[in-house]
């Protein structure tokens, strides 16, 4: 019979406080119990929600926080139950680790969608065990195996860190809304999970669009698989796409005025959004009377799905596109995913912890 | 060779002016061409878009003004060219009279969303030939035979006429988002469209809930197909049903709080709304990204599947519940369907003209 071991001492970087810059501190991770792998985190990338969370923008959260929800890293323990990994399996953990697992959307792979509000956030979120979950901007965590990931061969733990949560983020609406062969899709927002959008959206073989702002990261945009690029800032753009797209993806979270980027769908096109703005936005609904069109929602996705995204993402030989940091680079890289500049998402290199 | 009939002295209901009240008229309708059908209109239903237009609720509108897009009548005599009826045919004429017959849409059968803003509103518009288009409120119309549908046999012209709105303008989304056996759906408003939503998704073979103001309409609705009935001024029916629908059509045009109805969908459900307040609405989009929810619109249905649904509710045995009215009585009825006092429409007999 295992003992379980304790995992004390983990190195990590959390935010002490509110609107605080992260530090450098030591953790306490649960013991390995039964069914729990422990993971040697290798790499973690920086999610715009990590600054969101540890700065109080989407409500109270829990401190001391160790945000990081796309987590990459090596198996180094198993509990005595565990069935699916082994010592030395390279894994990865997105923004879940816990659910309620009885529920039917549990059941059917939504654990995202977990009906008994039992959904159980990467980090500032209390688990099981009464104690806080911390995240990925640290050296070890503990994690149940139904809520581990296998990172395909051939994908880089660290180009595949932010798969966990931007390319999940966009792999399940760009499914469920049929982006594929013969199909316009535009993708509002070039950032770290837009750009996992133009690569997604291209290898499913439809035709893509970039929206941004600008023109400034045009090059890179059809360097990504975009076959067409066009600054939001331009009201030509408005004219000159109007009825164009089978499915429109927002990943941004800054207020936009969705009346008209309702305009730039087909008749039944849909416009889904994983990025949100913290306040509600004005809609009028003959937007999507007219054309009798779809504005709809999307969340992470299942952890069943995740597993498919990554082996997606692995046959057509693509990660993210990354830029490494630091442990003691975290703050200056928060200011500069605040600033737009990050091409396309910062990952901690995490023995730099 | 036929020489065209003029069509003129027909008698009509018509708005002289903005917010007017109606007034017995005569009008011209045009000579009857190669490819259009003469009908003499037997029933006319009063739509509530009838009474925003004619009081110029949702804009600028063409003044005298014949309302009525829910026609039903028997073919009096056809053109050279006309290929699909004959004197004597049972037929209907709904929201347009026109589209551009040549655009993606327009050829797959969704000429409500011609792409060439061709659509041709049956009243309140301006025809081919530069004429104003006047509705249902009279005794005589000529239209091309593609936008004239064919009212099955054993079904009345008096209960057929609303079908040709309120009973397209439900069957549409409820077809297109799935409601049928396993499904449960809500109708959210239970005037002339809502009695014909939950006839119809009954008759599909959901699950139907009705969610009404009050419980003042609760046997009428149970009556026509509903299983379930709650009254949405009670706080607690937003407790009971949260999480219970597939699908919600919303036929209310008054504001509501659509972050609260979007609460009572599954995950992944959608509410598609036919009705529209007049404002834009606030939606807090997390109310969306949640659930992977949907915010749809439709509108109408096309000439074919507006047939597909005569076909439907012949083969099931209903049409509409009416409340019959003389000519004399249509201001009247306006006021009544503005105070909700309609069960739950109104027909004209255009006899009484």
């Amino acid at each position: 019979m295992t003992t379980p071991s304790a995992v004390s001492a983990v190195p990590a970087y959390a935010a002490p406080a509110p609107k605080a810059p992260l530090e450098r501190t030591v953790i306490e991770r649960r013991q390995v119990g039964e069914f729990d792998v422990l993971i040697d985190i290798k790499f973690a990338g920086i999610c715009h929600s990590d600054i969101h969370q540890a700065r109080e923008g989407w409500g109270e959260a829990i401190f001391p926080m160790v945000p990081g929800h796309e987590i990459a890293g090596v198996v180094s323990e198993v509990g005595s139950g565990v069935t699916k990994y082994q010592v030395g399996d390279r894994v990865g953990v997105g923004c879940l680790v816990d659910s309620c697992r009885e529920c039917e959307n549990c059941k059917a792979g939504q654990e995202q969608y977990c009906l008994n509000g039992s959904f159980g956030p990467t980090y500032n979120a209390i688990g099981r065990d009464g104690t806080p979950n911390y995240g990925g901007y640290s050296q070890k965590i503990v994690v149940d195996e139904n809520y581990v990931v296998r990172i395909p061969d051939g994908l880089s733990l660290d180009v595949a860190a932010p798969l966990l949560c931007a390319g999940i983020t966009l792999y399940s609406p760009l499914k469920r809304w049929n982006a594929g062969p013969g199909k316009k899709v535009a993708i509002l927002g070039l950032g770290g999970l837009g750009h996992m959008g133009v690569k997604i959206a291209h290898a499913l073989g439809a035709e893509v669009t970039v929206l941004s702002q600008s023109l400034r990261k045009k090059d890179d945009g059809l360097k990504l698989g975009a076959d067409h690029y066009y600054a939001t800032s331009d009201p030509k753009t408005f004219e000159e796409l109007r009825g164009t797209f089978d499915l429109i993806v927002s990943t941004v979270s800054a207020p936009l005025d969705f009346n008209a980027y309702l305009t730039l769908l087909k008749t039944e096109g849909a416009l889904v959004n994983v990025g949100a703005p913290e306040e509600p936005i004005s809609l009028n609904l003959f937007s999507v009377i007219g054309g009798g069109k779809t504005l709809a929602g999307s969340m992470i996705g299942g952890i069943g799905e995740t597993q498919e995204m990554l082996d997606f993402c692995a046959g057509h030989g693509f990660g993210a596109e990354i830029e490494m940091i630091r442990g003691d680079q975290i703050n200056e890289a928060y200011e500069r995913v605040l600033a737009s500049d990050v091409r396309y998402r910062f990952v901690i290199d995490t023995a730099t912890i």
